[in-house]
């Protein structure tokens, strides 16, 4: 794996060389064929460096496994998660019901884990103000954000059955097929295209290809309806009278915007600030069918950063500037040429990432999805590309994780300007500006209207408060261009409520003054990241999963303590009473200690319920046997090491307290200090 | 206040007495005026008794603000709460919607650590399996459960504007008014007599007092509708189809419910066990008016004990018996004598308490909540009359705590019988039993049938076969009868699938053989103690909330550091630089310890920033001053006492470590050991 990685590194600096002369080349404009020559060369590298990532994702993939092939890896990984009850389908007494999934006892345990962590690491490390909100919203808010008009999907449906279908999806499905049987490499590379730009066709584009290609309903042959936009918000009705029309919110953000202007008052009217929100979101999906990854109901914790749009420098960015991870930006993408290792400080100092603001928040959900777990060399910030972003955002960063579906997106980093609380303030009637004190007062010129209300009277009669009205109104650049009109001794036209009239240099005058300026009043901008912990769980149980070496059988979740779904396990090596005061001693010293932890006080071996720890990933396991009566020690046992020591019962709390919060390791506290304990259960 | 104790419990103590008295006069029928007059002191006593109880919840009401009055203390409290953020009407911008409110930064943080400390209590102490399941929920599920037959309110329309209203809470109003301006003893006795018997009335009931009071449409004057079940869940349809009804859940427990046998699987299929949910749960109220007591959208926390019908017995139940607290058992509110301290094992010895497993979660219930900072003197447990249960229910107690809105429901704890489970296992057409192993096999007598195949054949030719099944299908009452018949020398008639036949002696054997059985196979019953936290979160702010002696605008909450916002706070005197990496070591520190704290860096004077944490009910306070530069200590202050100390910076974590997880307390681990430090800021 170490040969494909240089592999890789060799193939991607040749392709940039390569990209380079074909540009300078081009910049020269120099002989066609020459460039046509050395285009051909720079798509061979990248065909061969596709090829070679191609592999490398599968491998890595896999890698929990070693040897393992993809298959293979995700049937294990999901029959351990079925098994254990990290999820199961909703219902399923029922029958189920597409898109929706029960976290088990071992799932909910990890999802309320890696939510304090993220409360920890975002809300209390940055004091954000964190709110929570209903999920039912009413209608004029999701009006107001654009929801009830936008956030929809093309459905077509099977006209006999009233099946839905996605028509990208269908179509996606359709091109896939063609390319399969497709034998030229013409043929092959229309439908390639095709498939390339599938996310940018609008309805009747979508009709079309489906019609090009005869698409029948897949279950039945029948005929398809054209495609039609579907809402992809629940709708319900809040009260009892049928009047209010109410949605399940489809993210949590819009709850933290319409309660911008109290959150700002009660951050002492100070920006930048940022409020956070963990909750439900719902989007009813028109056929889910990719699993855990695409559900109708989900958790998302939110944060919304407001921010001077003119000043979005971020006071802890010294902090982030040295990190380096991999970041793969438009230029990149666009040459296809794989995510790279860039610095946190030269991607923002280039222009890269578009603001500090920005590159802390991508720079926070690094440290944060790598410290719950995630493989850092299985992770990227993806830049969107400028189609994908809404007309409103300035630069948008994903954080991709690679799976054995390929890169899921986990969370969305973007800066949304201010387009959201204009939306509000606007359709709430309610202003949602801030007003930002500046350091010194700022001294400007400004052109000031004085209307001769004796002459307007006079010359206009009853119209007469309606000029002065009209003149106080006048823009910047209005009254500029009246003041040359007048000064050429000219006449001027004015707008007023009761027609157009004309303005003589007598009825006004308009002069350059000295005005001070203590502030401004803006409505902030918005940066936003959104994480989908879901998705994150699910990535988390690709980069945890492996197998005992020379065991498929034995299942193992390498889970971080911030992760685990418990930090440790008390075994009474019997179930007889003399056992009891000690396991509850135990039980107790830990919960003191601030341990998670459980008791598994079935006759099973010790041995068995090792491999059972194993199999949701508990770090820490504890065995009360016969020796602790006589000695008040107990065997400690890690789980990827499967190394014993023995342990007194007293030392027990501080020590697992400090391997849990990290500020011990096994190896550097553990090993050097306690005695091995000779027999292995796990044998 | 403790003279009006004193008072009520000698009362109490009469009226009980005078009770018996009534009573054994009765027992002995003793002369009807005897009867009468004992009947009328009695009278006497409750209705003294009455007077002074309503005096003492006023009081205790306002008990946090010292000489307020309820009215003062509730405005006090509810300014307090709303200008610090602790919850705001949700979409107020858009004019807000009635019954959705938000959590502000204060009160969501408050919210996560009850939630926290609820998992740490209930889930990870019982070992109990917590699972997350969707709201959205389709319709079999809800029709099995009962909520699309029963969860109704009545409700009535205004004729003209269509207006919601109650039905029971319009007809409440109109009572009320008519006691108050009633004159007549009488006339005022039947009217209380039918406001007590309010919540039993049906539809036409209630449709016929209205009537009979001539009751309209409270703001238009308007005529009403007769009053009509509306059902209190929001609908909504689940994907595109429009085929698919679904409903968002009304409970978090129909989720435990439909994965019992997943559930009970990954229990090793061993009961008693306990599955839990924290979610959010939805309740279409028809016109909501008690702020944050009657909500549309909450979340619950809801425990599903699972446990043989025949053994309710607890293992733990010896931990909890010696508690001792107020329970209002259901003789005592059919006297109306007030809630009385009950010790725990003595209540479900005698019975009160149906069953252990019942009584422990009451008691564990009432130790969370007073861990939580609920004042155990304003908490009660009250039995459930035979007319408020549900008819599958054994028995079922209320957590009630008392406010300045009364006694308020908390939790409620309900042993559910095997209602639930029967439901979905006919529904689903799924077997939810479990199956429970005796320790030794249990040797019984059964009547073992032996069909005499030949004859059989012989004399019923074709429809031997069926004969034979019949035989085979026998209740044990029917075999018994039969055999008698039989014995006698008589035919015995036997319904087959075509038709009755008559049995004689040659035809079939019956004798009573030994059988071993192993187990037995049944449907679990239920106990579920089902919490909401909003509702208990209210009443913590009430129990918490006091002013500072002397100083009515000067507002505290005395949080306890497991349900505080935040532990502490850190405070670099001022905004200079200098400050900077003694806020952030701080800061660290508190981290590392994992103690939840936030940095306050505003300009504000020492004193200012007290005030503020005060108001948000931090515990302690950590401030960075000139000294700190030099000596490495910071200023560590108590929020109740507002007394000060000066720590070491190297002690602090540990220290506030202890503080928070009550491993160590102020006056015995702080004031004794660290100089106190002189002036105080709070001046």
């Amino acid at each position: 794996m170490a040969d494909l990685e240089a592999a890789i590194q060799a193939l991607t600096l040749e392709a940039t060389k390569q990209g380079d002369s074909v540009r300078a080349l081009k910049a020269q404009k120099a002989e066609k064929t020459l460039i046509t020559e050395e285009v051909e060369k720079l798509k061979a590298v990248k065909a061969e460096l596709a090829t070679l990532m191609k592999q490398q994702a599968d491998e890595q993939a896999a890698a929990g496994g070693g040897k393992m092939n993809k298959e293979t890896f995700r049937k294990n990984l999901s029959s351990t998660l079925e098994q254990n009850m990290f999820y199961m389908p909703s219902f399923k007494i029922y029958g189920g019901v597409g898109g929706l999934y029960d976290y088990g006892p071992t799932g909910a345990a990890i999802k309320a884990n890696l939510q304090a962590f993220w409360r920890q690491h975002f809300v209390l490390e940055e004091n954000m103000l964190e709110i929570e909100c209903p999920a039912v919203t009413p209608y004029p808010v999701l009006k107001a954000s654009g929801h009830v008009d936008r956030f929809i999907d093309l459905m077509v449906k099977d006209v006999v059955t009233g099946a839905c279908y996605r028509a990208d999806h269908l179509l996606k499905d359709v091109l896939e097929a063609k390319i399969e049987e497709t034998a030229d490499a013409a043929g092959k590379k229309a439908l390639e295209l095709t498939l390339a730009h599938l996310d940018e066709f609008g309805a009747e584009e979508l009709g079309a290809e489906l019609k090009k290609y005869n698409t029948k309903a897949p279950e039945t042959g029948n005929e398809l309806s054209d495609p039609y936009p579907f809402n992809l918000m629940f709708a319900t009705q809040i009260g009892p009278s049928g009047m209010v029309q109410g949605f399940l919110r489809p993210e949590t953000a819009q709850g933290i915007f319409v309660n911008f202007r109290d959150l700002l008052y009660f951050n002492g009217s100070k920006l930048p600030f940022a409020a956070a929100q963990i909750g439900q979101s719902f989007r009813n999906e028109i056929a889910p069918r990719a699993g855990l990854l695409r559900v109708r109901e989900f958790t998302q914790m939110e944060i919304e950063h407001f921010v001077d749009p003119d000043n979005k420098k971020h006071k802890k960015f010294g902090h982030v500037r040295p990190l380096t991870f991999l970041m793969y930006p438009r230029a990149q993408q666009m040459e296809a040429s794989g995510a790279i290792e860039l610095n946190m400080g030269q991607a923002v100092d280039e222009g890269i990432i578009a603001n500090e603001t920005l590159g802390y928040f991508i720079a926070r959900t690094y440290l944060y999805l790598v410290q719950a777990g995630i493989d850092h060399k299985r992770l990227r910030f993806r830049q969107h590309l400028q189609h994908e972003m809404a007309h409103y955002a300035c630069d948008c960063w994903d954080a991709e994780v690679q799976t054995s579906y390929g890169w899921i997106e986990c969370v969305g980093l973007a800066d949304r300007s201010a387009f959201d609380l204009d939306a509000h303030s606007k359709a709430a009637g309610v202003d949602l500006t801030a007003f930002q004190k500046y350091d010194k007062p700022i001294e400007t010129d400004v052109l000031k209207v004085e209307p001769s209300m004796k002459d307007i009277g006079k010359d206009f009669g009853k119209t007469a408060a309606g000029v002065k009205a009209a003149l106080l109104a006048l823009s910047d650049d209005a009254k500029s261009a009246m003041a040359a009109e007048l000064a050429a001794g000219g006449a001027s036209k004015l707008g007023t409520e009761a027609g157009e009239v004309e303005v003589l240099a007598k009825h006004v005058t308009i002069k350059q003054v000295k005005q001070k300026i203590s502030g401004k009043t803006f409505t902030p901008g918005v940066i936003e990241p959104s994480f989908g912990i879901g998705r994150i769980i699910y990535c988390l149980y690709e980069h945890s999963y492996y197998t005992r070496e020379g065991d498929d059988q034995r299942s193992v979740f390498k889970f971080t303590p911030v992760t685990a779904p418990v930090k440790a396990t008390v075994f009474p090596l019997l179930q007889k009473p003399e056992f009891e005061p000690y396991t509850q001693r135990v039980g107790d010293v830990l919960t003191r200690a601030g341990v998670a932890r459980k008791v598994d006080e079935t006759g099973a071996s010790i041995g068995k319920r090792y491999a059972r720890t194993d199999e949701i990933g508990v770090p820490f396991a504890i065995t009360i046997d016969h020796t602790t009566f006589e000695d008040d020690t107990v065997t400690l046992r890690e789980r990827d090491s499967m190394a014993q020591v023995r342990v007194p019962i007293a030392d027990v709390g501080e020590l697992l307290q400090k391997l849990c919060n990290l500020s011990a390791t096994w190896e550097a506290d553990v090993l050097p200090k306690y005695p091995a304990h000779g027999t292995t259960a796990d044998q």
